[in-house]
């Protein structure tokens, strides 16, 4: 029912992640109702954004200056380059706060399916990051999916001649999960890597 | 993790309905990732609603219009008026393709909660229009809630002076809805609402 502009407004709201129609009309309702405390600001937040925001480019990262702040900042262990499929991924390690090295965004997995193949992924820049020497150890933290798989052994094959040390993220139970929601390679995979107490 | 610019659009995107921060920070990536065809276009399509959509001074409905497109139709029969709580509501109306009358928007309902009192709402503009003569049947449209039924009482005690017939929308078993599902007031009012076959 809505006409012209705010049909389109709601239609592009409802391809983004998280809202469908129904969603969608309901945001852009809100933010026409809101103009002054949500639209307007909504619409300076993205023309800041398209403005200012660009991909690292040493690590794929998202930010403002010409180094993303983890690549400039003095205190990061730059011996360690922790590979992530998308900015997603790294965010959520920046958050659990549980590794103080470099990241690489990879951009996306490997995937027959969808046709991205190693060119379409920043494994290049991995390489010459690595060839570049100071780097000890590149810890593959893709994703446990089928393609996150194929990926990690992809790039750890392409990795290896540079005789780096090629680690990945630890399989198991999910502090705080039960185990009788678990799937089965989760629970073999926990035994598998069982430890003594 | 997101610094400045991306982290106010984040923030912003959050308070959108539907959208919790993790998706908020989804659909923050996404319009990064796709300037061109995703971040673009939706700050054109805000900017175009904020220039060019407005409330119809009439009914309350949204439109770039000086009038509606429902109230500025020749086709629809100008002696009912709908009455709804919000643009929404009148949308799904025009979906169901039920009504072929005109709306009135009340923008809520009386709360004494959150301090709606009937200044707040479009019934003086109601009034008007009833006044104004022309019309046969105000149905009151107001959703089965508390809130709802409070400000129906409220509106049709206010309409009645004006000698207008004051109707409200059927209550009854959903179409599609099984009897088991239902809550014990709606299975009540269907029954005390039984119709002969």
């Amino acid at each position: 029912m809505a006409d012209g502009a705010l049909d389109r407004l709601i239609q592009i709201l409802s391809r983004l992640p998280g809202l469908g129609p129904r969603s969608a009309r309901r945001a852009a309702l809100q933010l026409v109702k809101k103009r002054e405390t949500a639209l307007m600001p909504l619409a300076a937040a993205l023309e800041e954004v398209a403005r200012t925001v660009r991909p690292c480019p040493q690590c794929g990262n998202l930010s403002e200056d010409a180094l993303c702040p983890i690549c400039a900042d003095p205190e990061r262990d730059r011996s360690q380059i922790c590979v992530v499929e998308d900015v997603e991924d790294l965010w959520a390690l920046e958050r659990a706060g549980a590794f103080k090295g470099l990241y690489h965004v990879l951009g996306g997995t490997l995937s027959a399916l969808d046709g991205i193949g190693p060119d379409r992924l920043a494994i290049p820049g991995l390489l010459s990051r690595v060839r570049g020497g100071g780097v000890g150890e590149v810890i593959l933290a893709l994703g446990a999916t089928v393609e996150g798989q194929t990926t990690a052994h992809y790039v750890a094959e392409r990795l290896q001649p540079t005789g780096v040390t090629i680690t990945r993220l630890a399989h198991g139970v999910p502090v705080g999960g039960e185990l009788d929601y678990l799937d089965d390679g989760t629970l073999t995979a926990a035994f598998k890597a069982r430890r003594s107490l």
